[in-house]
């Protein structure tokens, strides 16, 4: 059965926070909040996730992230409420 | 069947950032992270949740909150990748 992974961060650091957003994206993940991403992955995949994760943190510290497996209809029962909220690219900030 | 209730929040303003988390807060929900709040709801309580962080974000604008309701399983199987991390509270650095 397929989960969306739904991936929370809270990083210090500018150039760690940038490495994560990046991994996440390169493993097929959508950015949902600044901090925040997730996407439908195949049971093989959630290990991959979470090790690459593990993989780009290392000797890194003042970080939190935290990965959710739910379900599809979870996902999309979820409440968004938003005005006036725009998603910036970090990357167009930080080269 | 109670849920979990797990709200993630990105909100530009100060003030708005810290009634929502002051809210949570009251509604019984436990910060996780320093935009994340997560808290084991009645049914009954759901929609009281979504209502309060409508009433609190009224009239403002760069927000995006979003609540999912998960099972207390999904919840205890998430995945905690921490180091060197503490949560600051808000409230004492804006009086």
């Amino acid at each position: 059965m397929e989960y969306v992974a739904l991936v929370i961060y809270d990083i210090r650091d500018d150039k760690l926070r940038l490495e994560v957003a990046r991994f996440l994206k390169r493993a097929g993940l959508t950015r949902i909040q600044k901090s925040a991403f997730a996407g439908l992955v195949k049971p093989s995949d959630r290990a991959n996730i979470e090790a690459g994760i593990r993989r780009v943190t290392r000797g890194w510290s003042n970080y939190n992230v935290q990965i959710y497996f739910i379900t599809p209809a979870a996902y999309s029962q979820r409440i968004v409420m938003s005005e006036g909220y725009s998603l910036e690219e970090e990357d167009e900030f930080l080269i």
